[in-house]
C-alpha cells in the first residue's frame, strides 16, 4: 500500500527548537565528500537546499540574504571591480554581485563541487544568468586556503563570506586566522561582509565576530536582515572596512543614487532598507561587546 | 517505567510549515469557555502562552511585539491620556502603555477571564506592575461589542488591537465593522495600531487590513517588527490616524525627544528602530494594494 503521509524535513539547528517543512517532492539527495546534500520542493518555502540537515537557501527568501550581503557594501563602495565569494556554491551571492556593472570579476571559492553541480541543475531560477556570465570564475577549493595564496593578496574590493554555520566543514571560516586572511586579500578601500548567525538563538556569534574583526580591521560593525527560513527573526550580518565605514549618512545617500541609476530589480533591498539595516533593537545592542566595535 | 522523551509543542499555524519547542515543564493547561489555554516553560523560548495551539506570547520576545504596538503611536502622539487594549489578557501591552506618564487610563477589554487569571498567576515577570497600577481597568467583555457602547465613543487617544490570528474567537476583530468601530471610539488626533500577521506566511492580511483601514481612516499605513516566535521573519503591524500620519520625520524626531525624557527601559524599541520600522523590503511593498494606503 502506498504511504500517503507527507514527507517532512525537520531542521534542529538550535537547542530545544526546530522548524519543519512539508515536502512536495525530493529533487536530489546524496552524500558528497564533504557533506550530505539534499534539495527538495516544499509546500510553503519553495525549493530548498539543505547541507547536513541545515537550510542553506530557499527560492522564496534567498534575496533577503544575498542582496543584503552584496548591495550594501558594493553600492557604498561605488567602484568595486573584483569580488570574492567565500562558499556560495548555489551562486545566489554571485548573481547579485554580477548585477553591478562596475564588477569585472567574481571569484567564487566553493569547497564542494557537488553543491555547484547540483545547484546548477536544480536552482537555475536563481543562478542561470550567473553561470553564463564570463566575469564569474568558480574555484573548487578551500576558501580558507585560497585566501593565503599569492594570487589573492590585495586583489578584492569586496569579499562576501557566505559561510555556513560554525559547525562541520565551515568551522575554519570563523576563526581569528580567517579574518586576518580576508584582510590581506582586500584592496585599499575594500569591504568584507559576513553571515553572523541568528542572534535570538546564536547570540554568542555577534561578540565572537566583532571582537575578531576589531582585531583585524580599523572599522567594523553589525547590520541586520530578516530571512524567514534562517529561523529566529533577525539574522546578523557583519561588515569590515579597510578605510571607510559602512552605513554613514553619506555612504547611504551615495548608495541610493547608484541604486537608482543601476535599475536593478530586487526582492528585498532598497535604499530605505539599506539605511534601516543599521538600526539595532535594544536586545541586540546588548549582545555587542562593551568596547564597541563601532 | 517513566517516559524520558522530552515533550514537544508543535505549532502548525501555517500550511506546510511548523515550529516546535521542547518543553521543560507544563505550567497550566485547561479549556476555558472560549478556547484551550496552555502555559509551559521551554528550553529555548522562555515561558510561553498558547491559545488553541497558537503561540501568543513568550517571555523571551514579547517586547518586540508589545513595545512596537504601543511606543510608536504613543510617543508620536505625545499627550495620550486614554488607551484601549483590544484583547491583551496577558497584560504585556498594558504594561508598556502604563510606562507613559501622560496616560491616565488603560481600558483592557479581554473576552476570556481565564486568560487574565492564568497570566496573572504565571506571567508575573511581564505583568506584576501592570496589575498593581490603578490606571488599569480590566473589562471582561467582547471588545467588538464594547467598542459600540456609548462609554467608548470618542474616548481613546490610542486603541491597540492585540488581536489573535483571524481564526476562532478573534475573527470579528478583522472585519469592516471592527475598523469602523475603532474609528468611532477614537478622539480627534488619535491613533490605532493593529497586529497584521506574518507577511511571509499570511501575505493576504496586509491587503485586507489596508483596504479596510483606507475606507475608515483618512490616514493609515504599515510598519514592521520582528518577533522570533511569531515565526516567519517580519510581523506586519498597521496604524491608522484620525488626523496625523505616523512615521513622518517630525513625528519620529518628536518621539525620540519624548523617549529620551521618559527614561523607559525597553528590550526592542529605540528611536533608530522607530524610524527603521517604516522601511519595507521590496517583497512586502509588493503586497500593498496598488491604490496605496499611504
Amino acid at each position: 500500500m502506498p504511504n500517503f503521509r507527507p514527507k517532512i524535513f525537520r531542521e534542529r539547528l538550535h537547542k530545544g527548537y526546530a522548524q519543519s517543512m512539508e515536502l512536495t517532492g525530493i529533487v536530489a539527495q546524496e552524500k558528497s565528500r564533504y557533506q550530505r546534500i539534499a534539495i527538495f520542493d516544499t509546500v510553503a518555502n519553495g525549493r530548498v537546499l539543505v547541507l547536513d540537515d541545515i537550510v542553506q537557501i530557499t527560492t522564496r527568501d534567498e534575496g533577503a540574504y544575498a542582496e543584503m550581503l552584496v548591495h550594501l557594501p558594493l553600492f557604498e563602495h561605488g567602484r568595486g571591480e573584483s569580488v570574492m565569494v567565500v562558499g556560495g556554491g548555489d551562486l545566489s551571492i554571485a548573481d547579485e554581485v554580477l548585477k553591478h556593472k562596475s564588477v569585472k570579476e567574481v571569484v567564487l571559492v566553493e569547497i564542494d563541487e557537488r553543491v555547484v553541480e547540483l545547484c546548477r541543475e536544480h536552482f537555475s531560477q536563481v543562478n542561470r544568468k550567473a553561470f553564463r556570465d564570463r566575469r564569474l570564475k568558480i574555484e573548487i577549493a578551500d576558501a580558507f586556503e585560497y585566501l593565503s595564496r599569492a594570487e589573492a593578496r590585495g586583489r578584492f574590493d569586496l569579499i562576501v563570506a557566505d559561510r555556513p554555520d560554525p559547525v562541520g566543514p565551515g568551522k575554519a571560516l570563523f576563526g581569528d586566522n580567517f579574518y586576518s586572511r580576508v584582510r590581506r586579500a582586500l584592496k585599499t578601500g575594500g569591504f568584507a561582509s559576513f553571515q553572523t548567525g541568528v542572534p535570538f538563538y546564536q547570540p554568542w556569534e555577534i561578540a565572537e565576530a566583532l571582537s575578531e574583526l576589531k582585531r583585524q580591521f580599523p572599522l567594523c560593525g553589525l547590520y541586520l536582515t530578516v530571512v524567514p527560513t534562517y529561523v529566529g527573526g533577525y539574522m546578523a550580518l557583519s561588515w569590515a572596512g579597510t578605510h571607510k565605514p559602512l552605513g554613514t549618512k553619506a555612504g547611504i545617500a551615495a548608495a541610493a543614487r547608484r541604486f537608482a541609476k543601476a535599475k536593478i530589480r530586487t526582492d528585498y533591498y532598497n535604499p530605505e532598507i539599506h539605511a534601516a539595516a543599521f538600526a539595532l533593537p535594544e536586545w541586540i545592542k546588548r549582545l555587542i561587546p562593551k568596547a564597541r566595535a563601532r
